[in-house]
């Protein structure tokens, strides 16, 4: 038993969390007991970020000071900037160059990095100035890339908000902010996922904050987490340019034994809860536009590989049109993610180093045991 | 049993792994089948590599192919260089700064990031591309903030003897060279540190290589992990500082409830074999020096502890004093164990690549379970 190979650790339990919770047979999601429905229907980011770091939901003080302290720490050190700029300019994947800057802004933080790493109001005010500071370089990173200047942040809109605006040089409506805003609660924690536990295992040996998140950036970066988001997007419009019955193309697709982004999860067996309201989303941002295709196009695929494969869509299955439609650029849709998910990321490490313990597995080892060395002349 | 807390995963295995094996009750580490003593004695850096990466040691031609290669990869591109400077200049962490500066390597590197990120070939060039880099990044910082140019790496040097000809703009006499070369072989892997296991958690996502590097960078900077070497000669400092006998010293130190850093491991029951080696290093560069005292005193505190405590020294004590007596700066100790561990990132998460599945565990839940929303204006 001891030596039972637990690749993927599938099952297995590592820590204990009072953030988030998913009920993975009734589809349910909860953050510190709250719904994910009641949350994204009727909290900002904000007031999630104060419930995962603090506990409990803020009253209308404490929700005021924690929003204006954070608005306040948008704005960043010219020092991180000049290396986005420099990133955007050599065309940098814009997960890569998040990561980098995310890394970079260690050394500007005011909080001394020699401290206790462990620090807890230390770390609730690096978690603030990181989480301030993501949209901002992300926006900058798009602009720059696309010939123009990057907007300064405004301390006068929601973080939601405010991104849109620093992203596109205009003050989104008010259904593009909301639907932003719930996008961005709706992503903000999900347990053990791999990104959050590479943040925990970073912090396990008493690492700072930076580097846990930085950590988690680059998880989240891969095909089989973050980057799921931006693929179903990419799927979605090589159906569209096809010009083909997407149950088609999806049949095709599967034939010629390619994978279907978006679908499946290791931890629910129904539709996931996210999925639902993302859906939701998608259809009224369609309707809005007049247009309802793609949320019709991810309908039609979600009924056949439900029927196909006994499959439900998970969280990037909905996010991906949704965002399309708010006219994001595709490549950033997974940054968005970790600009979301920090939030979550922050919260687990702070638990990490509440209650700290080395995080350090064991192989088991399948080399050679015991190899002869012959000099390099004799080899 | 589904749900015993595994909190710092202790004596669970979660890979297989060909590459290097530790007997802890023995005290015997190999790389491959070849043990640490045999490895460090007749084989550079380089050859270790070679080893860790493509299973066998080289023969000449093949070294020499190898060495040839990784040299010609020691510049770093200009971009790079602008931020190392700007962090030197703004007296980062030194590990924050080769975080950030790897995190930045992949911008640069002229295999595709869109590729596939676990193609084999393209992650041995861009793992040689990162290892020879990183001691370039490691010396222009350390240079540039001391107010002196970097010095241009040299392709005519091998790997450990460019590192210390950058480092002081001087090349190293043959001792220093080959102890250095034996440090980074000593360092070069170690199972599943929790260094190692947070490249492989980031690549079992997909995401690319220079992720995971980066993971392991941050993961590393921890006082619990790569952190312990530098403290180890703070420690030893203090006590030269105090004028005071060693033992007296660590009994006060032990009384008043501080940890002495550099003992205890949790893989190992007896002295590192690594220990053992840096030890006689430390004590030939000190009879080289007319000048054993950083030895002598090592020496007191491990008999000291060993008898009080029942705790073996690990890698970290004797390479405290090693370094301290090559003249390298104690806040790079951290840096130089991460030029040398890289080599074993990258060969663990090309075997992670090779047969993936997403490292994604489970926490139990303590939170609460159904709490009523209370909309803000009513809270």
């Amino acid at each position: 038993m001891a030596d039972e190979v637990k690749k993927g650790l599938e099952g297995v339990v590592v820590a204990e969390s009072a953030l988030s919770h998913i009920d993975g047979d009734a589809g349910k999601l909860v953050y510190r007991g709250y719904t994910i429905e009641d949350l994204a229907r009727d909290a900002s980011y904000e007031e999630v970020l104060y419930l995962l770091w603090h506990g409990n939901l803020p009253n209308r003080e404490e929700l005021e000071s924690f929003s204006e302290s954070m608005a306040e720490d948008r704005a960043v050190d010219n020092g991180v900037m000049d290396t986005v700029r420099e990133l955007a300019e050599s065309d940098s994947n814009p997960m890569a160059a998040l990561r980098t800057a995310v890394s970079m802004l260690a050394t500007y933080d005011p909080d001394d990095s020699e401290s206790d790493p462990a620090d807890r109001e230390a770390n609730l005010r690096k978690g603030r100035r990181i989480t301030a500071k993501m949209p901002t370089i992300l926006a900058a990173f798009t602009r720059i890339r696309n010939g123009d200047e990057p907007v300064e942040p405004r301390t006068d809109l929601g973080h939601a908000e405010n991104f849109l605006y620093m992203l596109n040089d205009e003050e989104p409506d008010d259904v593009l902010a909301d639907v932003f805003d719930q996008a961005l609660v709706l992503h903000a924690d999900h347990g053990l996922n791999a990104s959050t536990f590479s943040a925990m295992v970073t912090a396990s040996t008493l690492a700072d904050l930076h580097s846990a998140v930085t950590s988690a950036i680059g998880t989240l970066s891969g095909s089989l987490h973050g980057g799921a988001n931006a693929n179903v997007m990419r799927m979605l419009k090589e159906v569209d340019d096809a010009n083909q019955d997407p149950v088609e193309w999806v049949q095709d697709a599967l034939d010629e034994g390619r994978r279907v982004a978006g679908f499946g999860h290791r931890v629910y067996n129904v539709k996931d809860p996210r999925a639902k309201i993302l859906g939701e989303q998608s259809e009224e941002l369609g309707e809005a536009a007049g247009d309802t295709k793609w949320y019709e196009m991810s309908v039609a695929i979600e009924d056949y590989i439900k029927e196909e494969k006994g499959l439900a869509p998970n969280v990037d299955f909905y996010s991906a049109s949704t965002y399309y439609q708010m006219g994001i650029p595709i490549d950033i849709y997974t940054p968005i993610f970790a600009v979301s998910r920090v939030g979550g990321w922050i919260a687990h490490v702070l638990e990490q180093y509440d209650d700290n313990r080395l995080i350090r597995p064991r192989a088991k080892y399948i080399g050679e045991e015991d190899a002869d060395f012959v000099p390099l002349d004799e080899r």
